[in-house]
């Protein structure tokens, strides 16, 4: 690996007609690490797969959270292929999929199938609370991880981590939750707290920020919000998280290019002063 | 102060139709630092002054350097009441003046007559060395700073730290040097050890990173090159330097606001993470 990115430093200061982006350096923040820095899909709601890559190599991000939008839940077998082709030309991997609302016992069904026909392991979904214990049947048939979402006071399903606990902890230890900091923090709780208490429940995380501790708390920039980040990526390194990071950036979402990178920047500039 | 921030988190919560740019919460990392986050006018040398302070204020930075294409040097009165103006509708104070070349003793005078105009207390200058005794006159006369801009092994006029400071420790204390780390860097001088032996001299800071401490490494966000960032902000604390650290970011300049997110989000992310 040292290597390589020797040859490529090398390569980049002899050969003039490369464009500049070929000679961008890697980050290598997330190197050591065992969680990893991610994006989830929704932060690109507004944009095509094309763009969506485009926009994780301006930032050097490599794994996403697989949304319906880029990959809908119908896509056929060459669809997947042409998928994860195209992802891998920017050298990502989709690491799950979500989140995916599910009210209905056929909903749960065909989510498990898709993440299936994906390849991926973890699926990130909202599902109805009378439809636990069929998810918890699923779990066991399809050996998945299921992460389910929690939105904090803005919809009564799953408000915060507290709430999930309460729903999961007799169910199979698969089931557990995407722990989205922001909607926690304005739900009144403390994610860092929260975390630790929860920790062998929480297989996601959704990375953002927001400006109060309350509902009329407005997302926002990593860097410029009430969550303190570095004392929760410490956090993270202590209960040994192992799982992705993603960010889920929803403030100016159709030019979300600047705060994507101004968070991930920030993200990073915690990870390596705090190693 | 945390009063009128308070308001404006209950504007922007009960307010529906203010845009999403007005709820922008402020970045804190600065506050409580005696450095100032700001931007080397350089950086924006593709682009016109609004759109230089539109992306400022992307970024939440308020401290700018002032290059003669954004406010040139034979501006008269008028031209420099209306920039000042402008700045400040952008909550943006223009701290210091320059780089600009001295080759002669009329460039000399142009340049301190400039900045006395423009109202500031400090001049980033390139001055050929015999031209430094009159410099040391001048320094005098204005009661100025005088911040010398080292380049590298690209240009033979003042490579790096060391050379600026055999060139100006007998002068006026008040000639100094604007610490390019990057360049520094380049030339295999280790700029925080460079901060922190010329901490007396050193009056204005480029904040870049390098991809390799060779002439042939390439500039690029501060996040990815080889100079350690949290240990440079450790060691701003440490020498207690009080004035601007000003990324220049040189990499895509045609279209370079991602890389300059990505580099302010990442230097407060240090800022946060070291307090």
């Amino acid at each position: 690996m040292k290597n390589l990115k020797l040859l490529l430093i090398l390569l980049c200061a002899h050969t003039t007609f490369l464009v500049n982006d070929v000679c961008a350096q890697k980050s290598t923040s997330d190197d050591g690490e065992l969680f990893k820095v991610a994006m989830a899909g929704f932060t690109f709601v507004n944009f095509n797969l094309e763009e969506t890559l485009k926009m994780m190599k301006e930032v050097d991000v490599h794994y996403l959270c697989i949304k319906d939008f880029h990959l809908p839940l119908n896509s056929n077998d060459q669809q997947i292929a042409d998928f994860h082709a195209k992802l891998a030309s920017y050298d990502v991997t989709g690491y799950a999929v979500g989140p995916i609302y599910m009210k209905t016992k056929e909903e749960v069904d065909r989510g498990f199938d898709y993440a299936k026909r994906v390849g991926v392991k973890l699926i990130v979904g909202v599902p109805n609370h009378d439809l636990l214990p069929y998810v918890d049947q699923k779990v066991k048939e399809y050996d998945f991880k299921y992460a389910i979402h929690l939105h904090g006071p803005d919809i009564e399903l799953y408000p915060n981590a507290e709430d999930i606990y309460s729903h999961v902890k007799d169910l199979d230890s698969r089931i557990g939750m995407c722990l989205d900091i922001g909607h926690d923090a304005r739900d009144g709780r403390d994610p860092i707290a929260d975390l630790k208490k929860y920790k062998d429940r929480v297989f996601d995380i959704h990375m953002k920020n927001t400006t109060a501790a309350t509902k009329q708390g407005k997302t926002c920039e990593i860097s410029r919000g009430i969550i303190d980040i570095p004392k929760f990526v410490k956090m993270l390194r202590k209960v040994k998280y192992s799982g992705a990071c993603s960010l889920e950036y929803e403030r100016n979402m159709k030019t979300p290019l600047a705060g994507i990178a101004e968070s991930i920047g920030y993200f990073r500039g915690v990870i390596d002063a705090t190693k």
